[in-house]
């Protein structure tokens, strides 16, 4: 799946992930409306207004990236109505072309992470049966459990062809509180680094592993120690724009090659109406405003990119 | 909420938790067969199944314990269906008194981490009205973003009555490789106890905080010594029984007031039936089978503490 993914960003030269996290608040006044409509103030409302705002969003943006990042939590807060809207998404991303990366951070015991990642990743048996119970491409995983909480995704990942990216060095800002936390001098999110680095030797693609990491856009510096420290692993950014991050700072996530990472941006991109800079688009026209900040974005990461 | 927990170990000498974590090769044949005559070998049929398995081995249980941990991995495998047998699952506990802890091992960045504290613990605004997404009363959060990650389940506890538990030391082989890493001399484990303890001071119930903690049977020692630096937390303890935890080794996981603790057994009380020492009851009195397994669970536990 990685190959699929760097082919994707190559071909588009859009080393970028739009992150579908659709709070309520984004979403325009008339599409609730018609949801609320439809099926009252509900939690089927709530995840029909979500499912029809993501899907004017991919209609608008599909052909410019090469990749969405739902966050689950955003549909998971719904209770199953909002879990349906999130495979609805996952479905209808798939069916436009784009590689879908599920934002879960999910990570257990051995036989627990195999039902996560037989869940997400693969099919689960039911009698002479199997079924997807969800479809990502790629899930993000939590790497505190240590290798066997790990190891059940990449075993998945060889099966189906599918990937990961284990949270090294998060975007947020007590990050560091556990994860740089010095262990003979070295900081545990690079003890986790090297570790996502052996663990991706398992499950190579072609010029990369399908075994990435998660390296926040907010802390520019380790970003440009990990990508040496783990030069076939896939770093996956988020951070950038509304946390914060700023495209020359993402520079050293990139290999020489041009490639190595992929930027995320989700509210950046979603709510982009309701920025100053586009809000001349108008509410009605959200998706457009979408469109335009994912064009902007590309040029802003790909133009630093070519500057280094 | 933990007042309630606490409460109903007291009433009932019975510090133990039935981890509700149903694989289909626990179910019984009959069970399985019943649910795919009506729903077909579908996620449907293996969630109907799981949700009949449950509800048994519940009906069979549920006088005798506090709690129940149901293991959202396994319900997320079956998709959709999977999930809403979780929620059902819950719903049924909750009617028979039972309190839920719902092992989710959630954990995000702040705004992420909110959305599944509103989803699990809280309920979600639509529009004029709000609801439970899901219901636990507990969940389980890994800590490895830090605080900000986990204050906004603590805000939703404050809020809804609630708790959390969260991971320090899990019972799995590999948990060593990060959580047991020295910083200055002491391990990761410990730091992340010390948070622990202090997050918990935030939200305290009357003895013990609503802010509790993992720490696995599987490692004794480190029980004993987490247990005296986090005096006023409750540790859930995975890990007993099928994974290798034994009685004696518990008891330093447990205050002089004989509080302190709550054990898990997950597989050794739902598939007791496939046991050598259950075997007599047959694979029909599975749940008869499971509710002499909780008896003697019950009576291993409270005998070595009583020893202490």
């Amino acid at each position: 799946m990685i190959n699929k993914l760097v082919d994707k960003i190559s071909t588009l030269n859009a080393p970028v992930v739009v992150g579908l996290d659709p709070m309520l608040a984004y979403v325009p006044e008339h599409i609730k409306r018609a949801a609320f409509e439809e099926y009252g103030e509900t939690l089927e409302g709530a995840s029909e207004a979500i499912w029809q705002f993501n899907k004017a969003i991919v209609d608008a943006v599909y052909d410019l990236i090469p990749a969405v990042k739902p966050q689950i939590a955003m549909y998971e807060q719904f209770g199953i109505p909002g879990l349906t809207a999130f495979e609805r998404t996952c479905q209808y991303c798939k069916s436009k072309g784009l590689v879908v990366i599920g934002d879960i951070k999910r990570g257990d015991i051995g036989s627990t992470s195999g039902a996560y990642a037989v869940g997400h990743l693969g099919r689960v048996s039911v009698g002479s049966k199997s079924y997807s119970g969800f479809s990502e491409d790629f899930v993000t995983v939590n790497p505190y459990l240590g290798s066997d909480g790990v190891k059940p995704f990449i075993d998945i990942c060889k099966q189906e062809k599918k990937g990961i990216f284990v949270l090294v060095k998060t975007s947020n800002p007590s990050s560091g509180e556990f994860q740089d936390q010095l262990v003979d001098g070295t900081p545990l999110y690079e003890l986790v680094g090297k570790k996502v680095a052996e663990w991706g030797k398992e499950c190579m693609g072609d010029a990369y592993s399908n075994v990435g990491c998660v390296v926040g856009a907010t802390y520019p510096e380790m970003g440009k120690v990990l990508r040496k420290l783990m030069p076939k692993t896939y770093i996956l950014v988020p951070g950038y724009g509304a946390q914060g991050g700023k495209a020359e700072d993402l520079v050293h996530y990139f290999n020489k090659d041009g490639l190595g990472a992929i930027v995320n941006s989700s509210r950046g991109i979603i709510a982009a109406y309701k920025q100053e800079k586009y809000e001349s688009f108008g509410e009605q026209n959200f998706a457009d405003a979408s469109r335009q900040a994912v064009i902007d974005m590309i040029e802003d990461i790909t133009g630093a990119i070519g500057k280094q």
